[in-house]
């Protein structure tokens, strides 16, 4: 189930300044044609609602924060980071703070606008929706798991995460409604944002894959704000690096692959 | 409270055919010149969520649907209807039907993907969200009530329509848990988009008006979904007449007089 990495502390205690190692990239080799539709996967679009998960892998990745704002509306809060990594233009978007309530803007609205506008500016082969989640202890989930949730369908399965089916709603709490709705689901997980993601990522056309860090069991005795604050920072240490993980599978990779 | 229109019922018989008395247009006149930023209100952009309620103002301000497909991108559902009316060129963006689902897109996430992808393209001067309501009779609302709610101020409050604060959320139905949040909102109607067009509005710097109609009594005895298509297609009706009355008032205006 992906217990947290041993060195999720330490990465954490990083943040902000380290750049973790990272898998060496592979000599160039003549990659095989790709099937399919042809294309091998080139642009990545990695969505994150909180700049607290965003960070440590800016830095892991060495990316760097656009600062010409043309890339989105004047106006607008969302930061965009870019770099190459291996095969792979890699590109970060988070939504910024809220200009009003100056906390992250979290939630389906902006997970959807961000993910519209960042797809309509770059073009993605792939968007990977990465952040923490609530875990459901009655599906197996415990705090630091990370889970893979995808509406592509890696055959092959090669990446060693989890996966489980995600939920998501507008609040970090759950009434007993939403209860019923997220079981009616059968969700190991809940988030703020994923579904939100999917549903533009359906309308555009560009296949997705959810990474998600459980950092607060949802059918579990703490209150849910407490335990999410509490884990938050090792918990992200875990995101990372299956995040990571992920990126290192996809490098090279044709999209009929998936 | 503005009860329903005398003809409600009969222009609701009409729907999708007929193309009802709109105020005559002004002859021209020197207007004078504009205060503020010195601009006339020229481009009106209206967001409406569902079929049944945008046909009517499509046939009454006489729109046509763009064919071209060139102002979204390929693929999604979303349409939007043009004219000019009087000083106004009109807008009215629907999300159309979702794909998978075959039913109207509402909500906020289809709400802010069209506000934000609409503004974009077409750079409104003034966002127009219109749409049915649940309405709270603690609050004095009552079936067929048409309110304004608005993050502009109109000072001079020409339009007939009375004001009451709006409260958005997902959901058709009202767990105890969203109560408890409208009551804390003192919302007189609550809506499934009119927070998310505000978002975006916002983000963009766009004023937006509001016109909310109330088909429902959301702290009434009867169940929500039955009252809701009950009154539909004659509180529609009533709707349409108060949006009329809103793009009357508003043409020839400028942004520093709202």
């Amino acid at each position: 189930m992906a217990p947290p990495e041993d060195n999720a502390g330490e990465a954490a205690e990083e943040e902000g300044s380290s750049i973790p190692e990272v898998a060496p990239a592979p000599s160039p080799a003549k990659a095989p044609a790709c099937g399919g539709d042809g294309r091998r996967v080139s642009t990545v679009l990695i969505i994150i609602a909180m700049q607290t998960e965003a960070l440590p892998l800016v830095n892991k990745f060495q990316l760097s924060e656009d600062t010409d704002g043309s890339l989105f509306p004047k106006g607008v809060p969302w930061v965009r980071y870019h770099g190459k990594y291996k095969e792979l233009d890699i590109n970060l978007v988070w939504p910024g703070k809220d200009s009003v309530l100056g906390v992250d803007s979290v939630g389906t609205v902006s997970a959807s606008l961000v993910t519209y506008a960042s797809v309509q500016a770059l073009k993605p082969d792939l968007i990977i929706n990465a952040g923490t989640a609530g875990g459901f202890k009655a599906k197996g989930a415990c705090v630091g798991d990370v889970y893979l949730a995808s509406d592509v369908a890696f055959h092959d399965r090669r990446i060693p995460i989890p996966v489980g089916k995600l939920s998501t709603g507008d609040s970090l709490d759950m009434s007993p409604q939403d209860e019923a709705a997220i079981l009616a689901n059968d969700a190991t997980i809940k988030d703020m944002e994923g579904a939100a993601v999917s549903y533009v990522a359906g309308l555009l056309s560009v296949p997705a894959i959810f990474v998600k860090a459980v950092t607060d069991i949802v059918d579990g005795e703490k209150p849910t704000p407490e335990e999410f604050l509490q884990n938050l920072i090792a918990v992200t240490a875990a995101l990372d690096q299956a995040v990571s993980q992920v990126i290192d599978f996809l490098s090279g990779k044709c999209l009929s692959e998936l």
